[in-house]
């Protein structure tokens, strides 16, 4: 794996710090991945230094050169089908596109666990997704671009663009909650591949496996009324990694850019789908024989995983199928999937994590276990905290389905200063998975000590597979710098835990504590606080930031003075 | 005031996201300082955008052309007192430095609070404090280049530079505590002026107010054995900005960059001190007479607040002086006391905060009641929460006089990595003041919940004035993340609060809380770590960073069947 290879690292027996200008950063925990590894498993302790990423564009090109004509091992598997290239098929395929990828090596991933996120939108480029792209050739050469020229046309022009390849993007806080329904341009986006761009007139989905009678589908099929009655449903869809910024912050995971993606609060959304009940489907083919009890989702996006080319491969279980909680849809509020959610049709799971509603869905194979696909078997996975980088197994997680409750402040901000009367305005969303709904959302101003609870009138509607956002004038006597946290109850009476470090796990999925902020409270209901800002205001001198020191003396020497005239001296005397 | 008006803040009442390159991060917290200010006070809700501080360089030239001739007004005040400028004595004076510095504008500081801590070394230039020196002219317009050299040749190349001028410098943790009498190049350096450069024979302390009978004295007179007992006394100075970094981290105070250097944990040292009781002067000027009861004391640096030019002036109680607890000492670890340290003569006040311990010493002033001077009665104070920026007056803070129990760890910091065989060790100081001193020290691997003493053969000496440095192989079984906190009980029991928070206050002083650093442990006792890291070497694969995420896949899709083969399913079936 010449993409891995290094050079031995080199053991020395003292950290040398001169010379390193940044060194009390680095000694305050603010440059992580630039500290070496203490051995102290013997003496004396050695340290073990991090060794640089093989530079890009080592290649071993006679490899990859008798790999054959990329063109045509990677071609457009179906016409109109632009980006489509098949996988499961082809083991073949697969073995040759990981020659190429082993036969190389490609762009590192930016170090944003323990070094600082970058301040650009895209926060993070996806170099690596990108080259691996190019790298095969053929239909994915082209992928890349196109993909992103999708998400300028589809998505809002406000949209964080967490990662730009595959494409990974949320709504700024102040239009997270804006709106009870998530406008299609501002849900959030969270692919795994490019986007493939499907001719509707070309499309047909195979379903195979161990059902009775594999049958192929044309859309207009799936959409007559006539064989199969059509639902609209209002789901909010939650990625598993939704505030994984605030894992990171505490503590970095393995900082691969897809699988570990820096949300924030933004990575859920709420819509109205239109579309048929897989289990429809499942009946028309005849049932599930010989053991089927698992119906496995292909994608047409191609996924890597371990330089490894793939389809997008998860599965549901048939019980799931069968209570109708697994739609097949092709409107999303009121209109066509946008290319960059599905296009023309897509699973929605209600109440399951976002990486079971697969997008561009193009087969299902009813299958008698959970898919052993790596995105199934290898990721999304809620490991125990006594799993780490080296002794993790992928069997060692539970594999997420259903998400638990969780919430988030979307306003005000973290370090936001509020003046206020004694009452600070909040809003955000309350989220359960698998049917449960937020009954009650409760905040603090106190780091989580006493609760208010969100008046019912001021949560949006309740709905088995929705979130809810809500609003609260929560009360605030402190002046000075404050927490405010926000849990909420679901309708089985689930809440969140209180800290981060009791959610975090090395995957950096599912990070459902209460949610917490820090906001300094100026409380205007105080007199001399009032006076203050008057004075401020007569003599002009800005208010913001308030880390900028003011030279206006709050008392004269002489009101110190007198002071100590009527109290007690510093320094106590016998009494 | 030129210098800190600014245009009138706007309002506006929308904010506008779009464009803002840094948006995600901003909204994240990380970028406090470029948010608007929530006025929340009225309907609609308007925000008060931050200001731009007036840029320097804007000069009233025909109001500091009228102050005089800077050189004769600010000369030298005593011939071989290099950099001496007078100021106690000459109202008009001080009044004159205040028209200068009021008629012009200055550099700004740089954003450390809710800002990135710049990755330099000086971390902090001072340009402020330099423009102040220079725009004085006169004596003090070399002192910030004079003071830096001194810097250079009396401190070990390896400090860690917190502000450039007035210079504040701490060592690197792993010199911290690589001594437990720390070597003067290596001790902490807190100057809150410049450097004054005093000719010892031309150096004399006058002592007057309220006693008997005020005298003068030269060096020679104090060292006259015969005259005044000499004492030899180990001492640890620490100053109440010790550890500030953590303070910062959580919340932010005014950003000044002097009275709020962003310390992290070496602003403490521990050195021997020789020199006389200040008892013994006062009874050999007759003793106090008038109601006197404290002891002003003037360092002849120059220092600055609220655009006033002043001696560094604080007092100290009789009953502190009398109990023989402050020394006025020449030597630092049988050395002259470097020129940085206070040369000729400095105070040392035992287990009081190093701000009592004035340097550069050529007045005491017996006075009624505690100096009124600002380092006293505006600063190192001891605020409550409910003080912040608009609602503090220096008389709502303790005057910081006994330093509380404090501990902390040099090693490992925070995010380090650590491969161990189930012990981690950890070494750091604890200190207590007045008087007191740490009995034992206890460190936990999980976050505070249990706690193993530090074996006492792992303390360095008790001393009712010092620290004490410490080592302990601390237990842990943990694989991954874990929080090591450190905390003290000092011989009267007393011991840390638990969190940083508890330890909050506006002024950023007395970090006092249990030290807390996340380290990484893998625990090579485990079978499964053991051979991962064995398979790891032999592939030749670093192990640092730890962030890296590596292609090495820790179970084949076989193994992960047969997992399942033998397990039950992911999703539950009726029972």
């Amino acid at each position: 794996m010449p993409g891995r290879k290094a050079s031995k690292p080199k053991n020395i027996t003292a950290i040398e710090t001169n010379n390193r200008p940044d060194e009390w950063r680095i000694e305050q925990g603010m440059a992580g991945a630039k500290l070496p590894i203490i051995d102290q498993t013997h003496k004396p302790t050695t340290f073990i230094h991090p060794v640089d990423p093989s530079p890009p564009g080592i290649k071993d090109a006679e490899a990859i050169e008798a790999v054959g004509d990329r063109k045509k091992l990677f071609a457009r598997e179906i016409k109109g089908w632009e980006g489509y290239v098949e996988w499961e098929n082809y083991p073949e395929k697969k073995a040759k596109a990981h020659k190429i990828l082993t036969s190389q090596t490609f762009p590192p991933i930016p170090d944003y666990m323990t070094g600082p996120i970058p301040g650009t939108n895209p926060v993070l480029p996806g170099e690596d997704f990108k080259a691996w792209h190019r790298a095969i050739g053929g239909e994915l050469t082209d992928v890349p671009d196109s993909s992103w020229d999708t998400v300028l046309k589809e998505k809002h022009k406000d949209m964080l663009h967490l990662l730009q390849f595959p494409y990974n993007g949320e709504p700024p806080k102040r239009l997270v909650t804006a709106k009870s329904i998530t406008p299609n341009p501002l849900h959030f986006v969270r692919n795994h591949g490019g986007i493939p761009l499907i001719d509707k007139d070309k499309w047909s989905l195979t379903l195979d496996g161990l059902v009775a009678n594999p049958k192929k589908y044309t859309l207009d099929d799936i959409m007559d009324e006539s064989r199969f009655p059509q639902i609209e449903e209002y789901v909010t869809i939650q990625c598993s990694g939704t505030r994984r910024i605030e894992q990171i912050a505490l503590y970095g995971g393995q900082g691969d850019e897809v699988p570990q993606a820096p949300w924030a609060e933004g990575a859920i959304g709420t819509a109205k789908y239109r579309g048929i009940s897989l289990k429809k489907l499942i009946k028309d083919c005849g049932g599930l024989i010989n053991g089927g009890k698992h119906l496995e989702l292909y994608g047409a996006e191609t996924y890597f995983k371990d330089l490894n080319a793939m389809n997008y491969l998860v599965s549901v279980p048939w019980s799931k199928v069968k209570a109708n909680e697994v739609l097949l849809a092709w409107e999303m509020n009121d209109e066509p999937l946008p290319k960059i959610h599905g296009f023309p049709l897509r699973v929605v799971v209600l109440g399951y994590i976002g990486a079971r509603s697969v997008k561009w869905l193009y087969r299902i194979k009813a299958i008698e276990n959970p898919s052993i696909a790596p995105v199934q078997s290898r990721e999304y996975l809620y490991f125990n905290q006594q799993v780490g980088k080296h002794n993790q197994r992928p069997t060692d997680g539970i594999q997420i389905q259903e998400m638990p409750v969780s919430s988030a402040i979307m306003s005000p901000w973290s370090k936001h200063v509020i003046i206020h009367n004694g009452k600070i305005n909040c809003k955000g969303w309350a989220y359960s998975g698998g049917g449960r709904w937020p009954e009650r959302v409760e905040l603090s101003a106190d780091g989580g000590f006493s609760w208010y609870e969100v008046p019912q009138e001021n949560m949006s509607k309740k709905g088995r597979w929705t979130w809810r956002t809500w609003e609260i004038d929560l009360p605030c006597d402190v002046e000075g710098w404050i927490e405010i946290v926000c849990r909420c109850w679901d309708s089985a009476l689930n809440t969140q835990p209180l800290t981060v470090r009791s959610a975090w796990n090395w995957g950096l999925h599912v990070t459902h504590s209460a949610h917490r902020i820090s906001v300094y409270s100026i409380n205007k209901t105080r007199p001399r606080t009032k006076e203050r800002l008057a004075l401020l205001e007569k003599l002009n001198i800005p208010l913001a930031p308030i880390t900028r020191y003011e030279v206006v003396p709050t008392m004269t020497d002489q009101e110190i003075e007198k002071y100590w005239e009527k109290h007690e001296p510093r320094d106590a005397d016998n009494y």
